[in-house]
């Protein structure tokens, strides 16, 4: 069976990354004999490109990209702030049109890995944000009265767009995945008590959805009260559903919670399966670093690892996810979590380690 | 000097925690031989006195207020999710009418008290939080389309508001208060690279406002970015400002990172001096121990120490934040924090401290 990537290194340390996790699935295809074969056709899209030719895609772009199986993303994004907008754009350029609604981000405390969270020493920690990924704080509506107020002025705004359809697919999204765990549990997570009107239809949505699902336990916590609890509680954690801009918030503080952003793997997924879905490290371009071949290649290639599962190749990507826990286990780690070793030197011992498994 | 207090002990363990501020603030004006008085007047105003009159203050009760020098708040809220808007608009109902534009929300590390954070062992961590107060997704504006649609297909809508005016003061605020820090560095946090309005303004406005402060530091990270920055690197954080949600998450993030919500105070200041300021602990009303008189009073305790920094008594500000140090280094330890004490032992432990200073 011959799965087709189209892959986006983007930029700065996107590059290095993505070809570790593709030189990862190669290992897996190479152990299948010849049962899976990955077909990976590269797309040169990213800031710099973006900036010479003033769009993020090109014409007919969206079409070839729909002719895979999967999207293999690296990172986008510029060191400079005020540059944001611009340069940051190709994520939700292919999100949004594929309808990648569910983001899930787990959050993997690795053997070996120093968490900067005392309590992970003596718990088993492991959880996992799902994100609302279409729509929220991130509907892109709004606008700033720019002129005809007068200097100093300026008035800006920007609506969070809720839909019911919406806030219902991804709460069924973290229920039916909640489902399938040791924990069966969702926290929710709102801020309803501040903004009375998308949150509040969220809270309501999440109360008539759970009736479905009488055998998973739930709570329903405040976005402030939750950042609280990934630090002081995390153990009573197992799904956690978000919306865009909380569930952006609360994973980058899971990856760091469990040693570093370098580690943390996503999945956008369409689960409809009618668009491909999207697997991208947490991280980002990491301008300060890129070149020096000394990124961590984990997050990247745990992705891989959920491509895999997507593809219906779990014992694989079981099999790739054990292979990172041995590497780390085994003290070999990139800069980011305190080692020495190259982004090559951690990718080629997790190669290594999959080919003794 | 006589200082007039409006206290509002509000729901749940609000009662006690006011209770044990004031009997501290009872220990100043006693120790001033004179010099100091303060004069408290309570009003009732809660969930409960919301239930029974379908309004959070009565007729005049601003103008009640408005004659104090001070606002001492406890607690509101329920712990009924599904009663969230209900119940928790107290705050915001005082807040918004006073333009108490101002939040600032000290992240302070206390000794004897274990932080989840391995690093705060051996590593000096000292930061506030300045939370814009008076507009962005607190705004309130939007609305639902509860019907015309068909079931299942609402749509609300949740819009944030930022005006140029009120990101330049809360920003010039964050700026003079560094100005006033061992460490002068304003850490900027937007989410400018998904929300290209009102975070692109305030962006615009942060470098606008930074150029009359040559000589204060400055950085710009994403709030989610900066989320994991609290966690893994803050050694590097001073003043950090942000936007009213984008705060609030953060500083019960760096709350928890202190040891425990029950510690944060807060200050919710408006800055013209035009309304009186009010002062409240970051801990919500927990209603599953309230009436139990184990609730953390130090949260109340250093707010009380923050108002009287606004009433100029800055040296007694200082040794009610000491003998709260004194205290908690010697194991004298609330619930919350592992310890045993009970409010009103650790209420008197600081008394007594603040006798001997
Ligand atoms: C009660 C709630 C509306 C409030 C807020 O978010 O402002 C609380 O979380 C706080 O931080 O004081
Ligand atoms: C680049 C940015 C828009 C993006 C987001 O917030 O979605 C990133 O932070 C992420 O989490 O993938």
């Amino acid at each position: 069976q011959t799965f087709s990537i189209a892959s986006i290194p983007g930029d700065g340390i996107g590059g290095e990354v993505v070809a570790a996790g593709l030189r990862v699935l190669d290992t897996v295809a190479k152990l299948s004999g010849g049962a899976v074969d990955f077909d990976v056709t590269e797309f040169p899209w990213s800031s710099e490109y973006y900036l010479e030719n003033g769009h993020y895609i090109p014409e007919g772009g969206l079409d070839q990209l729909q002719k895979h199986d999967a999207i293999y993303f690296g990172a986008v994004g510029s060191s400079d702030v005020a540059d944001h907008t611009s340069l940051w754009g190709l994520r939700l350029a292919i999100t949004q049109p594929f309808d990648q609604w569910a983001n899930i981000r787990p959050v993997t405390f690795l053997p070996g890995v120093e968490s900067p969270l005392r309590k992970a020493d003596d718990t088993d920690l492991d959880w996992i944000v799902v994100r609302e990924n279409s729509e929220g704080e991130y509907a892109g509506m709004g606008g700033r009265n720019l002129s005809g107020r007068g200097p100093g002025n300026e008035v800006a705004l920007q609506t969070s767009l809720h839909t019911e359809k919406g806030c219902e697919r991804i709460i069924r999204f973290a229920f039916d995945l909640a489902r399938t765990r040791t924990t069966k549990k969702v926290s929710c997570v709102t801020k309803s008590n501040a903004q009375q009107f998308g949150m509040v239809l969220w809270d309501e949505v999440f109360a008539r959805v759970a009736k479905d699902y009488p055998e998973v336990e739930t709570e329903s916590v405040l976005v402030d009260a939750m950042s609280a609890k990934f630090v002081l509680h995390p153990e009573d954690l197992s799904v956690v559903v978000a919306s865009n801009l909380h569930a952006d918030i609360l994973s980058d503080l899971g990856s760091a919670l469990a040693g570093s952003l370098g580690l943390a793997a996503s999945a956008n997924l369409n689960p409809e399966r009618r668009f491909p879905s999207m697997f991208e490290p947490v991280h980002g371009s990491a301008p300060d670093i890129a070149g020096q071949g000394v990124s961590n290649p984990i997050g990247a290639i745990s992705s891989a690892s959920l491509m895999l599962d997507q593809f219906g190749l779990t014992a694989e990507a079981e099999e790739v996810r054990q292979a990172v826990s041995n590497v780390t286990e085994a003290g070999i780690l990139p800069r980011d979590l305190g080692g020495d070793s190259t982004t090559v030197e951690v990718t080629e011992a997790i190669v290594t380690q999959l080919e003794a498994i």
